[in-house]
């Protein structure tokens, strides 16, 4: 018999495979089933033992599963996904369409409530760890702004942009954050900046035989809503170092908080967060299944509905006891 | 009648100051009574229309303050008057002798128990917010390592053992995060590194006229326990320039976690949390204000006992609505 906490993946795509490879290293869990929307006979997973279900099926797994971590997209899966498997599980997803969330999670928090789940919704890192900083920032320097830069990182839209250029192979596109802006986010003049004024754009292209360089990178630079309005460089590399240097995932950014105290606002104070990631899928994955144990723990507890990262004590993401967190961590 | 969360200061040394004017940020708190050991009437502070009350008053003003924020020393004051008042009041401290935490923690949860208070011990950045980022980078990276540097800041011991050798007049030491150690802390070969390998330290000496400057240098960096194991240099500088340049008391630091996931652990990630701090003491006191909401909801909800930062959900500590939270910083 086994006291570890089952997890569930519904979803076995990038982030479903970072949820599988995180579990591994959280003795404290066990993958007990994925559910896929494909044929569950040509799906294969890395981890053995482990029941391939098809989606419609999920109800079946009702009690072999603490915790379902939801790996569907924000666009069109979650918003039918979020709901429907709170009614049925504890969950966890990384809903990330920012604008949409307080919708998602009063639709969301109605199903959990049905079904006596606890759903944290919107976990990852930003929504996520980059949120619990923006939220501590301001707490704790009230007077003050924030800054979130994004990257360096992997954007996949603007990398489609540039492989939709005529006499374009392949492409891929880096957002990276104004050493400039970053420069000025902290220096306590707080200036207003735009997400433009804080990024810049490098591209990566393997331009086909005999295409027109000169070209493609004017097409690029000046293509509106994507590059004209940002600092955008454009390298040409062959295809071998294309395959070799760009396939990778990485993502990453900060979170700044520059604020003052004293009887006349004269002492500045800058708290920085920032990840450097090599694989934004498994970082993410990684927050996600950390939060699981607190969806177990809470709705242990008898607790119940949706709840985001901000409703959760740090305690609760943590393997250790309260104890144990005390006297190593504090 | 006034809505406000009504807040004590027991001690008005720098930290007192610090919390006094970090109320005046937050327009859901004010300042009822500051309680000393001193004459209260020879204590002027800076709010008007607050009772100054003698420390041995402190039980008559059981019923006029929410929380009590106790800005005594972890050496002598807090063992002492955690307890004590724990069980008179909702506290907030700041106990930072990390090797004593557990007991503490007994002791003043013994004591908020019997009083029906929450205590929340051991809040400010180190303990406080640093031992969050360590516990989140823990629990999300479980694969990995975690760092702590202090500085660029004052060392109290380390200038007053400055000021103690022959032929200085004034003096002040600066702990500084090795830039070499700090770079290994990032590049994911998780190295082990002491306390001194991490940290370098820099001193500014006003010399007395006709001392011998060389014999001083020579004095500070082979001063065991001090200096001789650290990278030191030391800086003469005048009495006016001391005066003009290091009067503050900057601070800051930064924890670093080193981890990997992947079916190989072939991709490092990187989280580091910083902080920039122009007066230690006032930062320290705006975490303390914060929490001190978090203690003022957590009482109405009829908890009570000791808890530390780890406890308390990041929501509890911000004066805006849930709904806003999601909306606004999620």
């Amino acid at each position: 018999m086994s006291s570890k906490i089952r997890i569930g993946i519904a979803g076995y795509g990038n982030i479903g495979r970072g949820v599988e490879l995180a579990i591994k290293q959280n003795p404290d869990m066990e993958l007990v089933a994925v559910l896929t929307r494909r044929d569950p006979s040509s799906v294969k997973i890395l981890t053995e033992g482990v029941k391939i279900v098809h989606v419609n099926d999920a109800s079946s797994l009702k009690d072999d599963i603490d915790v379902m971590i939801l790996c569907g997209g924000s666009a069109t899966d979650l918003p039918v996904m979020g709901p429907q498997f709170a009614e049925m599980f504890n969950t966890i997803d990384s809903f990330d369409t920012h604008a949409r969330i307080p919708e998602y999670f009063a639709s969301v928090d109605d199903a959990a409530k049905k079904g006596n789940n606890v759903s944290i919704i919107s976990v990852g890192w930003d929504p996520g760890m980059f949120s619990i900083n923006r939220l501590y920032g301001e707490a704790i320097l009230p007077v003050g702004s924030h800054y979130t830069f994004w990257g360096k990182g992997v954007s996949q839209g603007h990398s489609d942009a540039i492989r939709r250029v005529e006499g374009v192979q392949d492409g891929r596109q880096y957002t990276i954050p104004s050493e400039k802006a970053m420069a000025s986010a902290k220096d306590g003049s707080e200036p207003k900046l735009t997400t433009r004024e804080k990024h810049t754009r490098e591209c990566f292209v393997v331009a086909k035989e005999g295409a027109d360089k000169t070209l493609i990178e004017k097409t690029i630079k000046e293509m509106p809503n994507y590059f004209a309005e940002y600092d955008t460089t454009v390298n040409f590399i062959s295809q071998e170092e294309f395959n070799r240097d760009h396939q990778k995932m990485p993502h990453g950014g900060f979170v700044i908080r520059s604020g003052k105290t004293g009887a006349e606002n004269e002492n500045h104070h800058v708290i920085e967060y920032s990840l450097k990631l090599d694989s934004n899928p498994e970082f993410t994955s990684s927050v996600l299944v950390a939060y699981a144990r607190a969806a177990y723990r809470l709705a242990k507890k008898g607790e119940f509905g949706a709840k985001t990262v901000f409703d959760i004590a740090p305690a609760l993401i943590s393997p250790k006891s309260a104890e144990e967190l005390r006297e190593e961590l504090l």
